[in-house]
């Protein structure tokens, strides 16, 4: 994977001052898809995006940027037909020391410009083996879905992960229920039946789980939102992960239990680039 | 309180960038406190303020810079005898996108001055007014103690106290246990026992608590560190709040409780300066 970044600071090549309370605080959320100019689906990505970065900037009181500013940023990052990757941080703004937010912010905003990752093929045609991380999520039903700048749970969880072979880490909540993977959702089928994590206490929301709960009916599969035990999820059919970036993988291994491949990652996989 | 800021990264006048993990993350830790360089103290508070700073860098696997690199960066920033706060930020540094730390991290380093807040003067003859804050601070053992960036719980919580007549707001834990306050550690006094939360599983063990912890036998105190109810508090004898800045406050009223001014806050205080 590519280490060059191109970046822009409220829309210059500068830096970012270490007042901002994104660094001193985590104060702000973030972003991260694929995007390509020249697409005839740019206009369903970008919309789906900013409307969930605006709701999680509104959680935490901050007012976004306008869509065609961002898109503007955009716009200078990226060639016509270039697919990369896009990330986008809003924060607060500057502020004085201490944790109060000033009276009056001004919120910065970063857009990141990185090469689109090469993912394994197998992952696709041979799913992936995941493992289930020792580090929980706590509960905070005032942050919970949001993809807020505290991070380092995933950081810890990431940590742990040092076997290549391993695509992802799943997280639980401290009552032991399945919550997401370190950088992706989880969906578990039980039959013509798929289930998702209740993500009201802890997680992040993801835009293409959301995405995937919207298209499921297609494919005939009743969509069920709710809390999700480790022993289900060794139990069900089928397990699946997914993020705007892998699409979405059928998990094959983790612990001692594997399942066969089946076929519903790559019909959802279908329908998302639909 | 002034907002003007003097500030080093890395020993220069720079900004950071926006591909650090502190930003991204808040893949960092840090340390404010008061310093002036012609004090008698200076080498005791800033070896046991570097001391702490290393603690909670080896918690998250980040290399702590030395403690001549440090201070020399201190040393640029202050005039002699110019009371300052100090706050010290240290970064994983800067990393590719994705939660997984690079395999060699540089930490990045950032010292900022600012002026010497000035509180008012009857917080210390006529003691302060808390509330509890609606927003609790989740378990998370392995993060327990240490002053991390992930701070959007406190945030939150000082977000809520918008009257200027609170000092600061009192966090529970998700079980109703007192924790600590937003800026400040908390301690209670029953009889001749001063107590203060267990921070084994959320919360920051500030340095003023723990040096609170090791004068207390000065004064006749005994000291124990154990799980708080907010109605043993409400309770209590007394009520104090620490951190560097502040020193020692007594706590005089909370909800419907009121505390007579006592002297246990202005004992420990002259303690901590002598």
């Amino acid at each position: 994977m590519t280490v060059l970044n191109d970046y822009l600071v409220n829309g210059q090549r500068q830096l970012i001052s270490p007042l901002d309370r994104g660094f001193s605080y985590g104060d702000g959320v973030f972003r991260t898809f694929a995007i390509c100019l020249g697409h005839d689906k740019l206009a369903h990505i970008w919309s789906i995006n900013y409307q969930k970065l605006v709701a999680d900037c509104n959680v935490l009181g901050i007012v976004c940027p306008s869509a065609t500013i961002l898109f503007d940023d955009i716009s200078q990052l990226l060639a016509v037909d270039e697919l990369s990757v896009i990330k986008i941080i809003i924060t607060r703004g500057e502020g004085a020391r201490g944790y109060t937010p000033p009276a009056v912010a001004v919120p910065n905003r970063v857009v990141i410009k990185s090469a689109m990752p090469s993912f394994p093929s197998q992952n696709l045609t041979e799913g992936v083996t995941l493992r289930v991380c020792d580090i929980f999520l706590p509960y905070q039903s005032k942050l919970a879905g949001i993809k807020h700048l505290n991070k380092l749970e995933n950081v810890l969880a990431r940590m742990e992960l040092q076997n290549s072979q391993i695509a992802d880490g799943i997280l639980l909540d401290a009552n032991g229920y399945v919550i997401e993977c370190t950088s992706s959702n989880i969906f578990i089928r039980i039959a013509n039946t798929l289930i998702t994590p209740d993500l009201s206490h802890c997680g992040v929301a993801g835009v293409t789980r959301q995405r995937i709960i919207a298209l499921s009916p297609s494919l005939n599969l009743a969509i069920k939102v709710q809390k999700i035990m480790l022993d289900e999820l060794m139990q069900a059919d089928e397990v699946l992960i997914c993020n705007s970036l892998i699409g979405v993988w059928q998990v094959t291994k983790l612990q001692n239990k594997t399942w066969k491949m089946q076929n519903t990652a790559s019909q959802l996989k279908t329908l998302l680039e639909a």
